[in-house]
């Protein structure tokens, strides 16, 4: 057999620079609106935003920096962190977002990791910076996002950005790169571990953005205004700053003050049409229109993701708002879009506690992500809502492996691990029903720990809950509720354990359930399931001691279910 | 400087069969609905598309098929066509789509110049295939798309494809190709010359993809029903049958009766919402539903592109029946898609006419495209809306030479010359003024032709126009205008002449008008400027013979504004 025959398009490689030219030539006067530091409201163009990219990129040249290497920023969402965006990238070195919501000792490990050579910093992070810097001996320079008048005061000797864009002109052609050459780095706050990093490339994100763009995906177009209240730092704001170039959509960006009521104002000056963000930001915007009566009058839709939706906040949204909400799913290792949740022609004719109920879901994937689940087995389950496994993705915006990690790729068979476990239904919808790590293997079934948090959070008394694995002669594991009450509120283990009753399979119902103050957290705020496991690593379960010698208890009373379960689910 | 850092992602090409994986995967139950050649209506989902392209794919290779060779197909729009342009590029030969509106010698001319191996063809083209047979000598085999039962009666010895079909069972995978292979070919029906060959790559197809889904694009999700009226041999509809499985699309494929009664029915019956099609095809829909005082029901917008939509048929679409017209262009030379007529926020704001005047046009580039406008001293131009030059473009979905074709690539500084003529305003919005080889040089500046003709048909007794450059002593060109009276309608060479006045700067007046009984024609309908420039090679304008003593005279008189005209719009 011949050699394949080669089509004769133009090689044109996707790279980050063509998303910001294309916007400074075809949308050239769309603006970008910005909330600075500084406390006033800055606005410009994207031709001003490629001019400007185009001037950092001089700068960075000039003081030494060349393709491939590392440019940290600390930055909140603004128009100088879009510059950073596009004036890094477009020459050939890789813009590195460092989450400032880090303790400083991860922060100062990432940067070292990353081999930072410069780091662009906003001037609320000064303070940061300081106590960074005598831990980062590689960086060569700290540059303060801000003009001489703004400086912070700091022990560090740091650079002004402003003052190393007005030694430039801006006035160069970005170079044509390889698209297959590292663009952005992004570090994972695990739960456990040192953080890990993924290293995008120009194609892949590219790619993203087109299929961020997509009417199914957040339907991005040049009569729209974005808001992304997802920071920038946090796996380039969902790509939206990529996203919004492409589509010649405007850009608000809020800065440093994320409380509903800056936000809903920023959103009615600026006619936001869409936005984007995690659960925890919308209650407070939620909150603030509820207490000051005031209305949308321009918002049409907002993605909502980085943890699942609750079911209210979707109802008052949409309800009490007349906002469409896109839950969504994704992580930092798939840049970060996944799924999205939107029905399809027939989802959409029926009955609205039906279409509620698939919005709830993380949804369906966008073109360029596929996904399976697969069983303890490795072999692929069944897309019928009910049969949950690991859930695998793969695509041309998922990593191949992490950066600079020793070992093995962590790719099965050419697929990634997301470490979550899932159902899909019948219509592609995905729901993710735990974390690997956390699921309960009781008796070769698994148990879902977030649906078991979900019911015991819904307990008028609880005020937080984690569900977690507790060592089982019998059945290997079993789950244990640890629950924080209420200030005031009263509620027994016998009670709360009754609550469950009805609302799952009988041998899904928790062995016990224990009362803490707190709940460790971690610095970005998530569960620290692992530490609460080691803290309830010598709790013993009701009736567990009596199990080994295997008599009939009360535990066997909750799993006497396990020999009647449809396995057909898991073959 | 080190070599580049190159990002860790996954190394998934672009190829069609993922288009159709995607579809078949996470839009199985979407449908695709033909209107047979057997009159009847067919129906299936994305899934069974795949199944199906996979027995095509295997039946090819069984008739010894390779990857790099070429397949032909003579079909109208229907779902056997889907599953050639899927089962053929699947497994990598080329699927080249033939238009049979062609005459016969130009289709073995173009068969044999794409060396295609075999030719599916529907049933109703038997008659042509017995025409062509003789004349394509390096053909394998022609095979009939329809069942044993349907078999035409024809000289040729054709295959069955549902007989080949039934011979395989689908249960293969796609093999991962090299995206930069050939994937699909289609020839321009030029005017002048030869036929030429653009060669897609899979790349470029999947990236055309993207981007015509976009929402100021097509906007296609998967709560959408698209018809395309724009044939499959037509620069592949337009992409729609590769951009439907990235969104999940219902496809709506309306076979060989595209009067306007067929197609009302069919998206009525379809709940189709979204449509693609030359203008032509418009009028015929437009004139079925004002005789039979019809309404659409579902119906949102269609694209109009092929050639410029008139400005009437903009505002009965919009006006009368509440659908969105997106004016486009393309080219065969760049997948077709080019630019669309979708507003930005700002002049979305304008007052209805302003819009309506900005819908009028071309419209902007999707990202990917790029283009510009240059002037006869190779300058780029001004985008004022005034200025008008040759138009380049350049893209991943543009070519970079024609297939086997000798000599040096069109491509010029990397830019394809599109043969059109244009000004871009200051949005960015692209108004085609001409093409290259019909505009007027008169005195070193540029006459559109086709804004004279446009006024020329708007004479109330003129029933079709065209207009030349004829050779001038002094101005080297100047304009003629050739003309199709209305059938017993009467108008004088002067009274035409008069009717132009105050429309057009005083020195773009044409000089003389000819009336005949019919102008010439391709095959597919294009006005044959050249053979009407041969025609007329001997046409002596008034005063000219007088002009070559450059005298003041009436030709003179017309173009008296030259020497005041604003020379910079040009420089």
């Amino acid at each position: 057999m011949s050699a394949p025959l080669l089509g004769q398009m133009m090689d044109v490689p996707l790279t980050i620079s063509s998303l910001i030219a294309h916007a400074a030539r075809h949308h050239a006067h769309t603006e970008i609106v910005s909330r600075r530091v500084e406390g006033d409201i800055h606005r410009y163009t994207w031709r001003d935003c490629e001019t400007r990219s185009k001037q950092l990129a001089q700068a960075l040249m000039a003081l030494g920096v060349t393709t491939g290497e590392r440019v940290g920023t600390l930055a909140w969402n603004g128009y100088r962190h879009v510059e950073a965006y596009f004036g890094v990238t477009g020459f050939g070195a890789v813009c590195h977002t460092i989450n400032p919501r880090l303790f400083p000792e991860q922060i100062a490990w990432i940067v070292n990791h990353a081999d930072d050579r410069y780091v662009l910093f906003d001037t609320t992070f000064a303070p940061l910076v300081d106590a960074l810097a005598p831990q980062c001996p590689h960086v060569l320079g700290w540059i303060a996002l801000c003009d001489e008048a703004h400086r912070p005061q700091m022990r560090t000797e740091a650079l002004c950005y402003e003052t190393l864009l007005a030694a430039q002109d801006g006035r160069c052609a970005w170079p044509e790169l390889d698209e297959k050459q590292a663009s952005n780095l992004c570090y994972t706050s695990g739960t456990t571990g040192n953080p890990k990093g993924a290293l995008y490339t120009h194609r892949s994100q590219v790619l993203h953005a087109y299929a961020a763009a997509l009417p199914d995906a957040m339907a991005l177009c040049a009569r729209d205004a974005i808001l992304p209240v997802v920071p920038m730092f946090h796996v380039n704001a969902w790509g939206i700053p990529h996203a919004a170039p492409l589509t010649g959509t405007k850009l608000v960006l809020p800065g440093k003050d994320l409380d509903g009521k800056s936000l809903y104002e920023l959103m009615e000056a600026e006619r936001v049409t869409a936005s984007a963000g995690v659960p925890t930001v919308w209650l407070g915007l939620l909150a603030y229109m509820r207490e000051a009566g005031v209305r949308f009058s321009t918002l049409e839709r907002t993605v909502i993701g980085g943890s699942a939706c609750p079911p209210a906040m979707l109802r008052a949204f949409e309800d009490d708002y007349g906002v469409q909400v896109i839950h969504a799913w994704g992580m930092t290792e798939m840049s970060p879009l996944g799924t999205l949740s939107k029905l399809n022609w027939e989802q959409s004719q029926r009955p609205p506690e039906a279409r509620r109920a698939l919005l709830e879901k993380q949804g369906r994937v966008i073109f360029g992500v596929d996904m399976k689940i697969v069983g303890d087995d490795g072999r692929e389950l069944p897309w019928d809502g009910v049969a949950f496994g690991d859930l695998y993705v793969r695509g041309p915006w998922v990593i191949e492996r992490y950066y600079r990690q020793e070992g093995a790729a962590p790719l099965l068979d050419g697929w990634f691990p997301t470490g979550d476990v899932a159902t899909i239904d019948p219509d592609g919808f995905l729901n993710i029903t735990d974390r690997s790590k956390d699921v309960i293997k009781s008796g070769g079934e698994w148990i879902s720990s977030i649906e078991l948090e979900n019911i015991a959070v819904a307990h008028p008394a609880v005020a937080e809950a984690a569900c977690i694995a507790c060592a089982h002669p019998r059945w290997t594991e079993r789950p244990l509720i640890v629950a924080v009450k209420k200030p005031g509120a009263e509620v027994t283990r016998e009670a709360l354990l009754a609550f469950f009753e009805g609302k799952v399979a009988k041998w899904w119902l928790p062995d016990d359930v224990a009362f803490v103050d707190e709940l460790p957290h971690t610095a970005t705020g998530k569960l620290q399931k692992l530490k609460l496991r080691e803290q309830f690593r010598a709790h013993v379960l009701p009736g567990t001691l009596a199990a080994e010698g295997c008599p009939f208890d009360e535990a066997q009373s909750n799993t006497q279910e396990h020999a009647e379960k449809p396995l057909a689910q898991r073959e």
